[in-house]
């Protein structure tokens, strides 16, 4: 849980010989914490856009809300006019000098490419960070707000959207200081559902989020009228919640004003009574793998009054290349990672338990994604865990209920704590971000995917890795 | 194009000192070479199978073709049955002694998992590789074969079915020795339309192609009366011929039988004779962003009597940081390896140039899928490129086109051979087979996708890059 080596880098003779020796320089990120209630949002966004902009609106209004003031770019002066109407402060761009404060410099940068209908149009979204990508601070962000290209009538309009993504990718791996890049396809009549995830991808709480296209479509959403507390009156279930990136999660939620229940097995069920009993939570003891464990957590929410959000993040490793396997650690790997899944979804929704316009958000991980030595039986139960929340998306729309995946890449864990010195520190720095992620970001990931104002996104995958390096 | 470490490695010094260190073994890849007219098969194949195998049929009948013998698992007993009746050899799998020799591993481990309806059923998969892969000698082939999740009915189905991604990716990580590990979805009707990708990924053509999975799907497919010249009598137009990956993909194609007309720039009209002249092709000195480019390629394509497979390869580099980019480097990077693409299939396509039944092969990049700094414009140009691929499968099925990209990773050029030498030297080891690729495995792969066996697979990204670990 210790990064000796970003404390180091940050340190001012720490900087100097990190700078002169030309090796990685992870910034101390900007991330929201639990109980610190400091402003999460502020600061100057850069907007810029390609010929026909359609978010504007929309965007001015997320901007004035979160207290955030902006500036256009010289090929987006159409944002003047709307910032003016709202009264809302806002001038030209202008760079900033090389050596300019933190202050100075823009916290945001926001392109809207959705009229982009042609490659060559891209041209100004070259323009727009070619001009300001160097004005932006540290821990800055980068969100790109484009059409679903699979959505585009004309294939030129796909392709240009499409090209969007190798773009961005590029950018986060360009930014560094703490930055993030992010891709935000809006679908046609998605545009007012856009609020929660500009929100998440502008805050702290996305702070190891980055390369990431995420898909937007059409959904009712219900008003938010306290963004602080989303999920008050919510109900939620998270598994393996006893420590780790459970009990993290199980945090995430109760912060936002869901009641939780943490579900683990009996041999952490003092350390799960302690978390559950700092959220004020419920605890159910239970071995997912189990036959009756479905039932079981079935009734037992359904004398809570049911559940809107469950999350799926229990999992186990149990490593050796597949010629030392044993038959027991590949059905061990199986069976708790991704059947347990499949049977308690089925339960909770044959029976109602999961009521209408819920989420679930199931922990997939980079390994599921590239494959892994010495671990196909976890990446076979994570690349499945994929396949769940792409099949059961289409089918669950009609009752309102999101699905989606996150896929962690290295999270500072107990578990990476033991890993050899050299591995660990491999895995930490190859992503964009030069260093692990918390416990936290994958909490907060899931937090916003379990957020009412996230009801138009479903069947997704969200990779919370700082865009690592590793991929398929 | 000299990579002295992988030759060091392979010199009896040199793998005990890189043994002792435990350093990269990158193994000498065994690859077909055009005019080296040896036996592309043999050896034999063990094959596998969950429940209910539905392509033990098919799969005889192109080992039968190919002259490869089987033996079979213990789970995998009913396919000793299918090979008598074709008096094909065939036995009980045994395993080897860890010192056997090359002659007495298997050359190709088969899994038929298209029965494969529920996560526990995987374990058939972890039972076959537990048991086989240990016998595999080196440069061996793993092959795959499942249904296409999204076309799969049934939700457990679906998620068994993807888990197999996971599966397959981690094979190919820890197979080592040169072996690939690929997967092919087959849909259902499309069972007697697989054995061109047979053949292409249990022979030398796929020496760098690993951790891919590829989609079939059904089409209609002329009979193949010889497979050494598939291509006879059909005309091909490559881009960028002249020399380096282009010139390897027209002489993939000539040697197939295809008649090439190949296109370069003007400054290159010495070299691409010379490289046509090889092949008995036609040469086009065309600037391929010019105006009046499409116009003059379908004029002197008509003029030759049309088309029937036309690859992409003309592309360009042109990297900076966005900060410091030119516009110019800019448009000139999208102008060549996007929008040209995009204007010359116009005018092909609705001039009727290309012939119905036809192929589009598009060049795509690593770079593409993942980003890369520097290359802002350039991963831009090749996300698109797939996107195009992505968007005109739809359209063109009725006309009987295919459309698909290949991405390829490191592939030692003259470009790469300027490379610096860590840079270079990085590139080159970090994928499954610890080594670059050649041309040739690039112009391979195309033209595995241009074969008349192929028809049944469009839309699709094939990345030709021995299972490197960038992706996204």
């Amino acid at each position: 849980m210790n990064d000796t080596y970003r404390n180091f880098v940050n340190s001012p003779l720490g900087a100097r010989v990190v700078r002169s020796l030309g090796l990685p320089q992870p910034e101390v990120l900007r991330r929201y914490r639990i109980g610190q209630r400091e402003a999460e949002f502020g600061g100057i966004a850069a907007i810029g856009a390609g010929p026909a902009p359609s978010l504007f609106e929309v965007l001015a209004g997320v901007l004035e809300r979160i207290g955030m003031t902006s500036v256009a770019h010289e090929q987006a002066l159409a944002w003047l006019a709307i910032a003016q109407r709202r009264q809302s402060m806002s001038g030209r761009f202008a760079p900033v000098a090389p050596n300019a404060s933190a202050q100075e410099r823009v916290a945001a940068l926001i392109f809207d490419a959705t009229g982009i209908a042609d490659s060559l149009q891209l041209d100004a979204a070259y323009a727009f960070f070619h001009d300001t990508l160097r004005s932006l601070g540290a821990c800055g962000r980068i969100v790109v707000l484009g059409r679903p290209p699979e959505r585009c009538a004309h294939p030129r309009q796909w392709t240009a959207q499409r090209a969007l993504e190798g773009f961005v990718r590029s950018l986060g791996k360009e930014a560094r200081h703490g930055i993030t890049a992010n891709l935000i396809y809006v679908g046609d009549g998605a545009e007012d559902g856009i609020e929660a995830t500009l929100r998440f991808f502008l805050s702290p709480r996305s702070a190891f989020v980055s390369g990431q296209a995420v898909r937007i479509e059409a959904a009712t959403i219900d008003a938010i009228d306290d963004w602080t507390r989303p999920l008050a009156g919510r109900r939620a279930l998270v598994t393996g919640a006893a420590r780790g990136i459970g009990a993290a999660i199980a945090q995430a939620l109760a912060d936002l004003g869901a009641r939780v229940a943490g579900l683990d097995i009996e041999a952490l069920h003092d350390t799960l009574s302690v978390t559950m009993h700092g959220i004020d939570g419920a605890a159910i003891d239970c071995d997912i793998a189990a036959p009756e464990a479905p039932q079981q957590i079935a009734d037992a929410l359904d004398a809570m009054g049911g559940v809107d959000i469950v999350v799926h993040n229990a999992g186990i490793t149990q490593d050796k290349t597949i010629a030392k396997m044993t038959a027991d650690a590949w059905r061990n790997v199986i069976a708790v990672n991704l059947a347990a899944q499949e049977r308690i979804d089925e339960e909770l929704l044959s029976r109602g338990t999961l009521r209408d316009g819920g989420r679930i958000v199931a922990v997939s991980s980079i390994g599921g994604i590239a494959g892994n030595v010495g671990q196909t039986n976890y990446a076979a139960s994570k690349a499945g865990v994929i396949g769940r929340v792409q099949c059961l998306a289409g089918g669950l729309r009609e009752r309102r209920i999101a699905i989606n995946a996150v896929a962690p890449g290295f999270i500072e864990t107990h578990m990476t704590a033991k890993m050899p010195f050299a591995l660990r520190e491999a895995g930490r720095r190859m992503n964009s971000l030069s260093q692990g992620g918390e416990p936290g970001d994958v909490a907060q990931t899931i937090a916003w995917l379990a957020h009412p104002g996230a009801a138009g996104i479903t069947g997704q995958v969200v990779r919370v890795c700082g865009q690592s390096l590793f991929g398929a």
